[in-house]
C-alpha cells in the first residue's frame, strides 16, 4: 500500500517538510531506507544515520530536523507517530473468523461468532471468548477461563482454569498463565503441596511475551492491571500484583506477593525477591537484585559490569579482603592518633 | 462442601478454641476470610491481620493462638495443616479416564485402563502409562516413555524419549524434560555434536514448574530423586543430579553434571557452575552465583542489593579501585613504620 | 551394533593400542565402563576415573595414554573423535518420511516428499519444507517460514510468520523463533505497540535449546549465523545478530540490537545489555554481567560467588561503606603529608 506523505502528514499530526505528493509504502532502518520508505529518528545514537539517509521521509522531532536531508515529518513524538506508521503500512493479515474443524470445544463454552479457534486448540468447559479474539493454533483454555473482547492469543498458549484476560490482550507463543504456584508446607523434612486456589487476573492492552509464566494464586488471585507490557521469558510468582502500564524486560523473575506499582519500567534479567515493595515509577535497571521494598521514586541499579577475567578475579580477592583493609586503616588510625572512635559498624 | 470446625479438629489433630458445630466451606487470607472462610497465621509478617481477622476459624500454633479474635484450630504445623485443609475443602476436579478421541497412541503403547490421555495428545511406541495418570492436552510422549501410577501432566509437556518419571509426579505446562544436553566438541573452530544418549530419571512426589527443562544425560541419565520441587523457568544441564526433598524456585540454572544434595532449598535466579557438589541440607539465597562445591551445610548467599543508581554507581566506581585503595594504605603503613609484611597478596 | 577396535582406528584415524578384532557396541562413563564400552577422557579431572576404568577402549590424546588400563584409540582431539563414535554406536531412528494424517498442511504449503511432518503440526500458507526435514509433533509454521534440507524440529517448535531455518538446523521443544520483539513507544504514560515487521533469519548448522526465545526483527531481520549452538532458555532480542560458530550456553538473556561476534563463547545466565557490540573470539564466563561492548577478543568475568551468608552480609556491608573508607585514608594521608594530590574522584 502506498501513501502520499501529506496524507502521513495529515493523518498523524505532523509538520511536512517536503514535497506532499511523494509516496511511501513501507517502513525501514535510517540506513537500509530508500525513496519509497519512512524511518525514524528516536535515539540521539542515531544522529549520524540521519545525516546519511536516502529515505523517502522520515519521522523526527523538530530540534533533529534541520539534520535531516529528506523530507521530514516533525512530531514531537517519533517512536508513538511511527509505531502508528508502521500499523498503516504493514497491517497484520487478518484472519478469518470461526472454528477449525481441528478444535476440541466444549459444549458449555461461548464462543462468539466474530471469534476465531485455530486448529488443535481445546477450548474448556464453560469457557467465554468474546467478540473478534483470535485463538491461534495449540492454545489451551481450562474451563472457566473469559477472554474479553479482541484478545489474542498468537500459538500455543496456555490458560489454567479461570483465568480471565482484558480486552485486545496480546500473548505471545509458549506462554503459561495459571500454573500452580510454588506453594509448599515443609513437613518432617518433606514438602507438602498447599492447593493453589486462586487463579489469574490480566487487564485489558497488555502483552505477555514468549515463554513467560504466570502462576495462579495460592488462596487470591495473582493481579496484571491494564497496559502492563511483559517481554519473553519472564516469571511472576503467585499472588503477584503488576500495576497498570508497567514494563518489565525479559529473563526477569518476580518472587511471589510481591507488588509493582503503576508505571514502572524494570530491566531484563532482576531477580526480585517476593513480599516486597515497588512504589509507582520506579525505574529499575537490567540485571538488578531486588530483595527489599523500593518505596520512592526513583532509578535504581545494582550488578558490576564485567573485566577482563584476571582483571576481575584482583577485584573479587580486594573485595574478600575488605575486612582485613578495614583493619589495618583502624590501626593507622590508632597509630596517628586519629582515631575518631569510628568501629565502623 | 460444608464442614463443621469439630470435624476439621478431629480430622487434622487440632486444638480447638471455639465452637464445634460451626460450618466453613472454603479458604481465604487473613483479611479478606469471613464466617465462613479458615484462614491460617503462619509468618510473624502476618501478625497484625490476625488481630483484624473475620475468619470463621484461623488455623495457628499455640503461641499465636492468644491473639486470635476468632475460633483457632491450633496445631504445631499451620502451614502443612492448612494446606491439607485446601485439600479437603478446594479439591481438584476429577477427570475421567478414558483417551481421547483425538490423541494418537501408538499400537505398543501401554495405557492403564484408569488412565487418562487428554485430546491433540501424541504417544510414542512402547511408552508405559501407570494406573491414574492424567495425561492433559498437547502432552508428547516420545518412545519408550514410563510413567509411574498417578503421574500427572497439566497441558503440553514434552517427555523425550525413554525419560522415566516416578508415581504421583505433577508436571506443569510447558515443560520439557530429556531435551538434548548441551555437548559439543570443538574441532578446527567449529562445535560437532556429541549424540545424547542418556535420558532422565524422575523420582516419585516430584513437581516440575511451567517452562522448566531437565535435559538428557550425554551419556548416563539425569536424576531427579523423590519429593523433588521445582518452580518455573528452572534449567537443568546434562548427568545433574538433584537429592531427594530438595526445592529450587524459579529462573534457578543449574549447569551440568552438577550434584545438589538432599533436603537443600535454592532460592530463586540461582547460577550454578557445572561439576559443583552441594552437600545435603544447604541453604542458597536468591540471585547467588555458585561456581563452587559447597561441602557443608549451612546458609549461602552472594548478590548485593539494588541502590540508587547514582550511590551505586559511585560504589561501583569505588570498587573498581580498590587495588589502588590498598596501595594508598600500604603506603601509609610503610610511612608509619607499621608495616606489617602485608603485601595483600 | 558391534564393531571392533581395528575399524574405529581406520575409520577415524587413530592409533590403536590394544587387540584390533576386540568388539564394542556401546559408550559409557569411564567409571561405568565395561569390555564392551567406549570411555573417553577429555577433561583433567576425570584422571582418576581412567586409571581404575573398565573400558573396552578409552579414546584419548598421546599424553594420557600412558596412564590407561585398557586398550586405547589415540587421536589429537578425543572429544570430537568420542563424538563421533557416538553417532556412529547409537543412531537416533529414523523417522519414515510423508505428512501425518492428523497435521494440517495449507494448501499453498510445498514440502519435499522426503520430509516428515508429524501429528498435530500445522503448516501455514506458502511455507517451504525442504528435503529430510523432520517435522515433529505440535509445530507451529506460520505463513511463509522456509525449511532448508534437513532442518530437524523436534517437537513443539512455533516458528512465526517469515522464519527461515537453514540447512540441517536442529531445533529442540518448546522453541519460539520469531514472535514479536519487546518493542512500545511510550505515549501519555501508556505504551504503543510498534509491529514488529522484520522476521529472523537462522543459518546452517545451529541448534537451538529447549525453550529458548528469539525475537523477529523491529524493522529489519534478527540474524543467526550459521553454526551456532543456543543451549536452552536463552533469550534474544529484536534485531541482534549472533556471528558464526558461538556457543552460548542456558538461561543467558541478550537485549535488543546487540550483536555478537564469531567464535564467541558465552556462559550461562549471562545478562547483556542491548545495543552492544561483542567482537569475535571473546570469552565471556557464566553470571557475567554486560552493559557495553567489548572491543578485543579475550576471557571476560564479572559476579561474585557466594558465601556462608553471614560473611557475605559483613561484606556486603563493608561495600556500602567504601565510600567512607576512603576518606579515612584521605585523613589519614592528610595528617602523613603524604597527600598525594589524590581526590580518588
Amino acid at each position: 500500500m502506498a501513501i502520499s506523505l501529506g496524507e502521513l502528514a495529515v493523518r498523524f499530526g505532523c509538520e511536512l517538510r517536503g514535497e506532499p505528493d511523494a509516496l511511501v509504502e513501507r517502513v525501514a532502518t535510517l540506513t537500509n531506507a530508500d525513496a519509497r520508505s519512512v524511518a525514524f529518528l528516536a535515539e540521539e545514537r542515531n544522529r549520524r544515520q540521519l545525516m546519511e539517509t536516502r529515505a523517502g521521509v522520515v519521522v523526527l522531532d523538530r530540534e533533529s530536523a534541520a539534520d535531516c536531508p529528506t523530507a521530514a515529518l516533525i512530531c514531537s513524538n517519533p517512536r508513538a507517530t511511527f509505531a502508528r506508521i508502521v500499523a498503516l503500512l504493514h497491517p497484520a493479515p487478518t484472519q478469518a473468523a470461526g472454528i477449525h474443524p481441528n478444535a476440541v470445544v466444549a459444549p458449555s463454552a461461548r464462543i462468539d461468532p466474530s471469534a476465531r479457534v485455530g486448529a488443535f486448540s481445546v477450548i474448556g468447559e464453560r469457557v467465554e471468548i468474546g467478540a473478534d479474539a483470535v485463538i491461534g493454533p495449540h492454545c489451551s483454555l481450562e474451563q472457566d477461563v473469559k477472554l474479553a473482547q479482541g484478545v489474542r492469543l498468537v500459538a500455543r498458549v496456555t490458560l489454567c482454569h479461570g483465568v480471565q484476560i482484558g480486552a485486545r490482550t496480546l500473548i505471545q507463543p509458549g506462554a503459561v498463565v495459571g500454573a500452580d504456584g510454588f506453594g509448599f508446607a515443609r513437613e518432617d523434612g518433606q514438602w507438602l503441596k498447599i492447593p493453589q486456589v486462586g487463579t489469574v487476573r490480566v487487564g485489558p492492552d497488555v502483552e505477555i511475551g514468549a515463554n513467560t509464566t504466570i502462576d495462579r494464586g495460592a488462596i487470591e488471585d495473582t493481579i496484571i492491571e491494564e497496559g502492563v507490557k511483559l517481554d519473553n521469558q519472564i516469571q511472576i510468582g503467585h499472588n503477584c500484583r503488576i500495576g497498570a502500564h508497567t514494563a518489565i524486560a525479559g529473563c526477569t523473575g518476580i518472587s511471589g506477593s510481591t507488588v509493582i506499582g503503576k508505571h514502572c519500567m524494570i530491566g531484563g534479567a532482576v531477580a526480585m525477591a517476593g513480599h516486597v515493595t515497588i512504589a509507582d515509577h520506579v525505574i529499575i535497571t537490567g540485571n538488578a537484585m531486588v530483595t527489599g521494598s523500593v518505596l520512592r521514586p526513583g532509578v535504581y541499579s545494582s550488578g558490576i559490569p564485567l573485566e577482563e577475567s584476571h582483571v576481575w578475579r584482583r577485584q573479587v580477592a580486594r573485595f574478600k579482603r575488605l575486612d582485613r583493609l578495614v583493619k589495618r586503616v583502624q590501626t593507622l588510625e590508632r597509630g596517628a592518633g586519629s582515631a575518631q572512635g569510628e568501629d565502623d559498624e
